[in-house]
């Protein structure tokens, strides 16, 4: 097995893209990667992608990147995990390239959320939890996470304001990212008075709906210095499974998926959790934030909260998260998330995130969550230095 | 990189499974490809999968799959490639054990098809193809296939009657596979009579509407003969695509994709077309399978047909192909239809075809087309002995 590098990012801003469409879109974020890694042809391009087929009506988006980029030939197929499609996608770019089969792969992440109605894409998006058992009783993604958050608000006597940091940290480091679709800063007021979606979960507890692509170039690590100035390791890689209906959990507030990943990431590098420098964590709800904290070994089970509470997880703290806006503020286009979060860690790595910088930013780790828990990829990487 | 072998196979019978959801279809054929390779537990599970989203509402297949087969915590993920997505998901369990960071993969496609009415089914098969320059137009799958067909037609001299023997072909083998959806036999009288849909395209050049499940077992080649008495070696793997678009291709007769990925699984075996002993081909559409057939370098351009014509595609001709009824007679549950041919190639390795078995087949060779022939994947197959 060959160690695997990524020796090229790219990414377009997140917001509401209506005059740019799914293949413009990964376009832009693919060409921005391969300049970024001075390659101009890849032996395979994987897409991470969720809805296109319920949005777009379009499928078959491998072949129709490889045919936009001018790559027609090449190796190309699209990778779905709900939320976590786009580090799916990642794992299998791994895979090919540890295999020795495959040198040069393009992964690339995209969704496209807002050409439709938002009933629509509520409804699509819904399809990442249980069809037959959870969406059939009503169940949108929103309820499943107001559930979850209720329940974790009573078992551990946290009240619905201590949930705040986690979007306001997240806000914070969204003002100083060029791409994320917010640079609004929120404050404790501004997050006890924002309105209510499901209770208790609010507009600011909830990720928007949005659009973006974002991209990676994977290479061996051994020819990665050749290619890259600044390459990075991925040094862990594992994807998990915990049954897709929260009812069919035995603790439904432990991420036991979350946990197997980290494990075998963690074990893959030989290294703790408190090795970790910063963590690209899956904020889609401020609930699961604290949940995948909890469940990656960083805090006591109930107590992910507190380490927003208390500041740990700040640009300067313990542990920083969201460093660049995380899903809450950089934005939640479902496909891309996990590719944003590895491109984000890679600049991070690079040294090269500004004011948002991790100071002796050395492991960075990556967590993309697929439904309520159901599918979790966890990514470790280090620079090259 | 190590050598992959296939440990063990299952199907479902093709149909309308009015009755058996699409988790219950997975699961059946999942259980019987274990219990083939006497195994209980895999390390991933990779679903190939087009339509769950838009004919069932349920995405996130990898992990509803792991879940229902009682192994959570298992890797899993889905993979698409429009009609090729099966053999597409092989290709990613190929690279995984290849890489040996995983050493037994179960890899499963499914589809269920019929749960809605043909008008929905048919559009949701038309985003297989560009949804914004051909399938704005009115474009339907049907419709792409006949636009081929007729020029074909056209270029080389052929009738449309000269097509009838790739169905009464795939008719006559489908009565010998218990699975197949057809038990039917057509003659030329029959074809000529039967009902156009998409003029040229009658119904008997057309593969049916249908659900069902097929999976198989991978494991790394050097363990596969303590695991099964009798495993086969996947010595040829090669994924490639070609514009999506009809009208984007130079040569819209040439199957630019087959002939790459074929090209290259003859290389990575070190074999020429001669070599192979059957081909289970993607016959879709009577067209499709001249143009494959003709890309894979088994007859010159525009002399696809005659194969059939000459009767060389028989159980008992220079290349028997559809040995088990193909895509026309056993069915075409589209994202499970390229392990259709792998586990069906698998079964004339090892001798087990019955009525159907192809003499001294030492290399079976496997091409599942997505789209016009956007993406197309082919396999090589080898007995073990």
């Amino acid at each position: 097995m060959r160690d695997v590098a990524i020796i090229g990012v790219g990414q377009t801003p997140v917001g509401e893209h209506w005059t740019t469409s799914i293949r413009h879109l990964t376009l832009e974020a693919s060409l921005s990667a391969l300049r970024d890694a001075n390659i101009d042809q890849v032996d395979a391009i994987y897409v991470g992608n969720m809805l296109s087929g319920e949005i777009t009506g379009q499928s078959h988006l491998g072949a129709l990147v490889a045919d936009f980029m001018g790559m027609t030939g090449v190796e190309a197929l699209k990778v779905e995990a709900a939320c976590a499609s786009g580090s799916a996608a990642v794992r299998v770019g791994y895979m090919a390239v540890a295999s020795g089969l495959l040198d040069l792969v393009l992964v690339v992440g995209v969704e496209k959320m807002t050409d439709t109605s938002g009933r629509e894409t509520t409804s699509a998006l819904a399809m990442a939890a249980d069809s037959e058992y959870e969406v059939s009783q009503g169940l949108s993604f929103v309820g499943l996470n107001a559930l979850l958050m209720r329940r974790y608000m009573h078992e551990f006597g946290w009240q619905r304001e201590d949930f705040a940091n986690f979007a306001i940290n997240a806000h914070a480091n969204g003002m100083h990212n060029p791409n994320a679709m917010f640079h609004l800063k929120i404050s404790p007021e501004s997050y006890a008075r924002s309105s209510m979606i499901a209770s208790p979960v609010s507009l600011f507890d909830a990720s928007p709906v949005c659009d973006g692509a974002a991209a990676v170039v994977l290479a061996p690590a051994q020819y990665a210095r050749t290619l890259s100035p600044t390459p990075v390791k991925i040094c862990g890689s594992a994807l998990a499974t915990a049954p897709l209906a929260i009812h069919d959990r035995k603790m439904p507030l432990e991420l036991e998926a979350a946990r197997i990943s980290a494990q075998r990431a963690y074990k893959q590098v030989g290294i703790t959790p408190a090795d970790i420098s910063f963590f690209e964590v899956h904020d889609a709800f401020t609930i699961m934030a604290a949940l995948s904290l909890e469940a990656s070994g960083f805090a006591q089970k109930g107590q992910g909260v507190r380490m927003a509470l208390e500041g740990d997880i700040t640009i300067n703290g313990r542990l920083p998260i969201s460093t660049m806006g995380g899903l809450k503020a950089r934005g939640h286009p479902v496909g891309a998330t996990g590719i944003y979060q590895i491109v984000e860690a890679v600049i991070q790595l690079r040294g090269l995130a500004g004011p948002n910088q991790v100071k002796n930013a050395r492991l960075g780790m990556t967590q993309n969550i697929g439904g309520s828990g159901a599918t979790i990829v966890t990514h470790i990487l280090e620079a090259m230095g």
